[in-house]
């Protein structure tokens, strides 16, 4: 459980916490691009700074301190995603995770070749992908596609419920297939993607011989809905701190790590994390991780309700005012999507989802990956993979809420939408 | 310069820094494995993590305050090292600097070829470095050479002057020979390598069509002697923040980024970092080096000295206590060295260093790399690779001081180990 004592010791008090991410009276609504971080958080961050900078690979107290929090944040990190401490390697963020398990995957796929002493038949490596993937698995498969390292098939979404369908992965598997790495929550429309049934699909196609290694980016799904390995059954779940009000690195769970699972190292060096990733260990960083990952143990269902409830308002609010101009680009046939995420585009020219927001005096929200801040009136691909037509992804805006937003927030954010659409709208006319 | 003002608006006043490096009353003189992070650079990140939250790629104000955070941060470093602003990349570590570095130079040499038309006989890209180098450069060396991708060769340093000699490396160079990579200062001896009469051999040697790049770390010359790319002459530096009070991140120095001198990213991802270097920012702790670095610019030169006076002062009063069981292993002839660095064996049966530290009740020190630190009975390998006899280099002590140790520490600390010793050799008797 949090610790709700602690407040009084700390400078700031969680109060302010609000304050800090409400800042000038901004109502934010962009919480899948990245969270403020929790005071619990910021607390563990701070006295770890002053009190745990020794090098946790000296024995001596200093080193030992820093060395305990580590081991109690791996702990807590493993608890969070059901999984054991000894399979959790801490990594400078999901894109370090996330190339990582490719990079393994081929190496893994090329060692095994090898000691069989199989003919390279040109038989490259080939992982199963989706089309609407994070950068760091699409950007990188595209790139070892064409180094000729190895064949990707990216399995594109269905355009009627929005994720990949199972049959469509398991049909993508080949003899060669190494891995099927499909992030668990889509970040633009929150479409849970059914990673568990994957799982034991694919693991029903094949031998322990000729394992398919599972992979899922939980990065949007952790803090939002229960993330749980065994459940999804994977062998590699990448977690990014800064989604769930935690620092901004990550970790990666890997199943049975380096006994039934293989992790080959990005980086060589003083030995760190068993090798598996060296490099002095950013305590402050990882103890505040740490903490994050238990404030989403001990408060996930709680979150979970009020931000699904809140979404719902917004919708409703939406529709109320937008009307017939309202189009939800995540209302999917028979797909779960994730509590905190709204997908909608206000219909009309001159409305581009950027236009809106530039007009907007108070909401901040973004029209899809921060990463792609820069793509200006060019629609979303994820929203065109996912069957919405150009002229409405074109004027999409994602407003993710969490379980700080409230119904004035809400008001606020759609009264304010309301008036920049009506300015837009005005001067079009 | 350091703002000195703020220290009231700050929860922890910059007296109780010392307090708490010295906690339990313990003498840390350990400074060459970790420092104690600065109470600015702790108010720096601690403010950044409250502030600067938002994702630094969001066009909205929390993402724009990121940004300039991290572009003044840029800027800091830079000056740090006499470097411009966009030849500097953050990265996780000092570790992902240095592997960046070698693989970048061994994927720049095959392109080159390739590019070139040229015909691969079998020339592998030839790497020149020392027999004394951090493992993020040996180990990651050894495992390249071993995986036949590139050749090495390392440069023992002089047992004279225990450091690699000019003539030494020029020798070692060859037509295919991409990359010089050879640390700034030793971590163990604080030996100061010569990397500008390094760089100014090499390159007179080559063409600029056979460009052999330049790659130091400066890990632990930064904050402790001044480091400046030009004088180096060098076209890659490493910079590792917990090794000058910054936090546990490094970053990159690259002369004329992408333009001059080629970096090829090892992750692939949104984008960040131009692409150098992709994952979402560390906002925090990026604004924590910066503070870091200033503090290096601002206080460089008043540290140096001091340290330099408590290193004397120290090694005089180990001469005066322990006579002629003393053994410098660092004093070379001809070598500069580190300000702060001592080390030392006190020589006879039972003196080990892990023994002679375990039984220390004050001082917290060590006997070599922290990355090294279950090495036990067996004696250094850079110290042997310097010409220390086996059994003296059985129980080396290396003693690092800094800015903030005071003669009354050393006193405690001598008298320490005197204690020590008088005890393990009652114990031998």
């Amino acid at each position: 459980m949090a610790n709700q004592d602690n407040a009084n010791t700390f400078p700031r008090h969680a109060q302010e916490f609000r304050l800090a991410v409400m800042s000038n009276d901004r109502i934010y609504m962009d919480y899948n691009a990245t969270t403020p971080v929790a005071p619990e958080v910021i607390q563990a961050t701070y006295e770890a700074l002053w009190d745990a900078w020794g090098n946790p690979s000296s024995s001596y107290d200093a080193g030992k301190k820093a060395k305990a929090i580590i081991t109690q944040s791996r702990e807590s990190v493993a608890k969070m995603v059901g999984g054991n401490a000894e399979d959790i390697i801490f990594t400078s963020g999901g894109t370090e995770a996330n190339n990582m398990v490719l990079h393994t995957a081929i190496e893994h796929f090329m060692r095994r070749n090898r000691d069989a002493g199989e003919r390279n038949d040109g038989l490259l490596p080939h992982i199963v992908s989706s089309n609407v993937e994070h950068d760091s698995v699409k950007l990188l498969a595209e790139h070892l596609k064409k180094q000729g390292v190895a064949d990707f098939t990216f399995v594109p979404v269905s355009k009627v419920t929005g994720r990949v369908e199972v049959d469509d992965v398991v049909a993508a598997v080949r003899p060669n297939t190494c891995l099927v790495s499909i992030m668990l929550a889509n970040n633009e429309t929150g479409v849970i993607m059914p990673i568990g049934e994957i799982s034991r699909r694919v693991r029903s196609l094949t031998s322990q011989n000729e394992r398919v290694f599972i992979h899922t980016d939980a990065a949007q799904a952790l803090g939002k809905i229960p993330v749980d390995v065994m459940a999804l059954g994977v062998d590699y779940l990448t977690v990014v701190g800064h989604k769930f009000y935690g620092p901004r690195i990550g970790a990666l769970f890997v199943d049975g790590l380096g006994v039934k699972t293989p992790l080959y190292p990005m980086l060589l060096g003083g030995g760190q994390e068993r090798n598996f990733r060296p490099g002095t260990e950013n305590t402050p960083m990882i103890a505040g991780l740490g903490k994050a990952a238990e404030l989403v143990t001990a408060r996930l269902s709680k979150h979970e309700s009020h931000m699904l409830d809140i979404r719902e308002y917004l919708e409703e609010r939406l529709k109320v005012v937008f009307k017939e101009k309202l189009h939800f680009n995540n209302h999917f046939q028979g797909s779960d999507r994730l509590p905190n995420t709204c997908n909608v585009s206000i219909v009309g020219p001159g409305l581009q989802g950027w236009r809106v927001l530039s007009h907007c005096k108070k909401l901040l929200a973004s029209v899809g990956a921060a990463c792609h801040s820069d793509q200006g009136d060019r629609p979303s691909p994820i929203l065109l993979s996912c069957g919405v037509a150009p002229e409405v992804a074109s004027n999409a805006l994602r407003l993710s809420v969490s379980h700080s937003t409230s119904r004035e927030d809400v008001d606020t954010a759609v009264e304010d939408l309301r008036e920049a659409v009506e300015l837009l709208e005005q001067k079009d006319s």
